[in-house]
């Protein structure tokens, strides 16, 4: 077996687009039944509704130890009743060795035909997949549908070509000749990528598969068997991902456990057993910092992280502020700020914002922030499907406990009704306005609907802040906004020191919490956020080593 | 300023041949006078000693706090004399981040330039630089000459290559428009590379400037300013480079101190404290397995290393096994042995060798080594200069003790004369005979003129203990001699699970022991011999980030 013809266009196409990083996307963001067909969204929902209150058999992996699942919905405040088969540690990795004999022999292009394969397949499964992230992450049905879907089926697309691109940058054999005066000396040389070993994908809650499936690819692709070990919280949506996975690779004659879901409970973890594992070479992992730095620290492994940050926007000035406060507020409420990429601090200087129109004051730029916010939330066609649920109750903590913080709460979190959704577990965000030296505030992580308007002394101030808190606590994401040509610049400049990517002046239907793949690099790798970055060549190359055999042409 | 046609001349052939991997060299290896010049030789001798017993003050490096010096000839048994100034870690560590704002803003091309005439400035000095080698490591001539100069220049000519290619393989701009239905949403795109930080470059006492100036040029031309930390036993190679490079620095319009030299003595180590400073970014460590391992632990770095290992050959079978037999003779002989490349433990088969001419036994086989490096060294042409002198007293120490070792010393050390240098430090290859269960003896990694030649049950038990060894201590390289295909194959495959690169049936003028620059790997990255690979894509896109901006094309 190689690559189709048609999936080797689908590969050429996404190398292309990643060199030049103009607009690429294969698997359409619009749910539209012209594109995914008429009853692609009931049967979807169907099929996530025939999941519920049974055991999860689909991925075929045999003589499970026991089976238990506690994943709840945030919008039913409701057990799914899903289980999913347990295994040892040691079973899993045995059964990773085993696999990997046939995994690694396959040249790149049968991978990478399988993998693409497995894309294809999930394709058909979007909106039963849309439904099982709503149910596991409160995102909304938009979101749900984009980031779990088509958004992750392309980064993983992404991954699948950047790891291809890689593993045929060098030639598999050449002669090389050296002039020795007289004779020449010839050698025939040949190289190999070797895959590293075993890989471990750790997911997180909120994003399972989005922020899941390009460790999955890239390690696939390199030919490294994978085990999976979401969040005991959002299981289902990389189940069903998994299980298209294995079936493409038992399809084409693979071991199924090339791929395997490790499940475990919140009360008995089994992340950092398996991560300690000596044969696991390669570790991914989104989630909090203090577990993302623990494996970090990890011997003889690759990990690549994705950690928590806390991200800015720098207000300077701009040409219409209602439509940057409109960005602004849509940015933070968007599933609740539950995004890596949401903003939480925005410093806007003491003496206000200049515009065509002249200065608007710091008190008014709040006003209409707050005032957006709220009317978001309160438009019943709008506030539901944007603010999604919480998935975790600590969050909703946390939000209530704003009101001890030493900042002035201008706008208090609330919850509004679902229509759909009685049950829901919703907080509309919480503002809070600072001074820039009340840093030990806002300085932290407050993941969730939670932000900050911190007055500065002027955009300078806002700048460096900005800078030191992506340098000592990590930053995903900055927005920032100005006229003035020269203040782009310093921006830019300063917040590149901080390894932090800036979105300049976003108005309209494009919002800083967005990430397009095969253009934007999403985090960077180069600040406390995270040490890894979808996808750059770093996250493909580290998980193979380049292994060359040569011999005399003439050999004795 | 940007870069000469000339130089990107040069650029843009290393870079096809680093993704050809055939034969390429930019700086001739032969001190030959039709290319060097008729005096080059007599000049570089003169100008070597014109250092001794002197301050080097050839870097512009302002207010040392002290001067001091410890190199000793291996050849002469004296102290060198050459006082190098001292700084301490902070001033270092200032200086570097004073120069890191304008090395940083200068494009890839500009960055290039620069170091491509350090380069061409360095050629000027090969011969120079060979007797300083000489006269630290221990090599004899002609290997100082060529892995010193010529050599080692190519590897960091490949190292500006790679760093430049990467820098390059994105566009610095592009127009990004996604179809929204009805209007296209267009952002203009722009990514920059963001150097990581002050890079530290640590270098062992054998190859002072092979093993270190591809950290070098790899972390300035990806824009980080530089501290090399050389041995205390082996600066004046080293010195002598980045005085050219600083010149090129200044002429050009950098500080001097974006590539500072850091001396310190084996008595008041400074290494580890200019490692964990939290400044430095990146490290790069030839050396010891313990000290390397332990800057791999540290966190908030990355570290490149490349540590020890023990190498293999295994002996299969063969159509000449004199032609075999003086090779591997040579490939231990060579610099007495001290090359990370140089073969430790031959293995092979207690029921001999199958050649054309029938079976060859295993004592017969024992016999042939010995007698070749008998004759090796003992020629008076030839002895002195392959093997060279020892570097470290501990080796002639370690080379003493293998009596006491539990494996039959078939061929015991002894010092020959080198009329040149008739207090020169000498130790000839110890060789020993031992059985494959006696690995207690032979896994460990016994640096310098040691070899075991050991006797397993048959070539699949060879592979099975070299592919151990490899896993378990790192290994760089691997020979091996078979006219089998099929074990071949099976050898070329276990050992690349190893992460070893594999030599097949090396006779005549190509040794093991050598790694060509644009076309072999040195080091894999893939065992414990060392993470980090001349060059591969990894050992570049680490010392950088991509950091984008965007912005709506019609702005607020």
């Amino acid at each position: 077996m190689s690559i189709s013809p048609e999936y080797k266009k689908i590969l050429d196409r996404a190398i292309d687009a990643i060199h030049q990083r103009t607009f690429f996307s294969q698997y359409p963001e619009h749910p539209s039944p012209k594109i995914y067909g008429e009853n692609a969204d009931s049967e979807g929902q169907e099929k996530f509704k025939s999941h519920l209150n049974k055991p999860f058999s689909e991925i075929d992996q045999q003589r499970a130890e026991k089976w238990f699942g506690e994943e709840e919905s945030p919008y039913l405040q409701e057990n799914l009743g899903i289980e999913y088969p347990f295994f040892e540690t040691e079973t899993l990795i045995e059964r990773a060795n085993e696999s990997f004999s046939a995994w690694r022999k396959a040249s790149p292009e049968d991978r990478a035909n399988v993998l693409i394969d497995s894309l294809e397949r999930v394709k058909s499964r979007f909106f039963e997949i849309a439904y099982a992230t709503m149910h596991t992450t409160g995102q909304g049905y938009m979101m749900a549908f984009q980031a779990s879907g088509p958004h992750a089926a392309d980064r993983a697309l992404e991954a699948i070509a950047m790891g291809y691109y890689e593993q045929k940058r060098f030639p598999e054999s050449t002669l090389w000749e050296k002039p020795m005066g007289k004779y020449n000396l010839t050698l025939r040389k040949s190289w190999k990528p070797i895959p590293k070993g075993i890989s471990l994908v750790i997911g997180c809650s909120t994003f399972p598969t989005w922020n899941s499936v390009p460790g999955i690819y890239a390690s696939l692709v390199t030919g490294n068997p994978v085990i999976v070990k979401p969040h005991p919280g959002a299981v289902l949506p990389i189940a069903i991902f998994i299980s298209e996975i294995t079936a493409a690779m038992k399809d084409a004659g693979y071991s199924v456990d090339t791929c395997q879901l490790a499940v475990d409970s919140l009360k008995d973890p089994v992340t950092l057993a398996l991560a300690e594992h000596s044969d696991i070479k390669l570790i991914d992992f989104t989630g909090n910092s203090e577990f993302g730095s623990t494996l970090e620290r990890l011997t003889g492994k690759n990990v690549f992280t994705e950690k928590t940050g806390v991200n800015s926007i720098i207000v300077d000035s701009g040409n219409d502020l209602d439509k940057i406060a409109q960005n602004i507020a849509f940015s933070i409420t968007l599933y609740s700020g539950q995004m890596c990429t949401a903003p939480q601090n925005i410093f806007v200087p003491k003496d206000g914002i200049n515009t065509p129109e002249g200065n608007v004051s710091f008190d008014e730029f709040v006003e209409k922030i707050t005032s957006n916010i709220n009317g978001l939330v309160d438009n019943p066609k709008a506030g539901p499907f944007v603010l999604g649920a919480i998935q975790n109750q600590a969050t909703c903590n946390r939000v209530e406990g704003v009101s001890k913080l030493h900042a002035k709460v201008v706008l208090e979190s609330r919850t509004i009704e679902n229509p759909m959704f009685k049950n829901a577990r919703i907080a509309t965000p919480a503002i809070l306005v600072t001074d820039a030296q009340n840093e030990e505030e806002f300085s932290k992580e407050l993941f969730g609907p939670i932000a900050f308007i911190i007055k500065t002394n002027d955009t300078k101030e806002s700048v460096a802040i900005a800078k030191k808190l992506a340098i000592e606590q990590g930053a995903i994401s900055c927005g920032a906004y100005t006229t003035d040509e020269e203040k782009k610049e310093f921006i830019a400049e300063e917040m590149s020191l901080a390894a932090t990517p800036v979105s300049f002046n976003l108005t309209g239907a494009i919002y800083v919490n967005q990430h397009a793949t095969f253009s934007d690099f999403h985090v960077t790798g180069g600040n406390p956020a995270g040490n890894a970055s979808f996808t750059n060549p770093e996250y493909v190359v580290r998980r193979f080593t380049w292994v060359g055999t040569r011999e005399p042409v003439s050999s004795n």
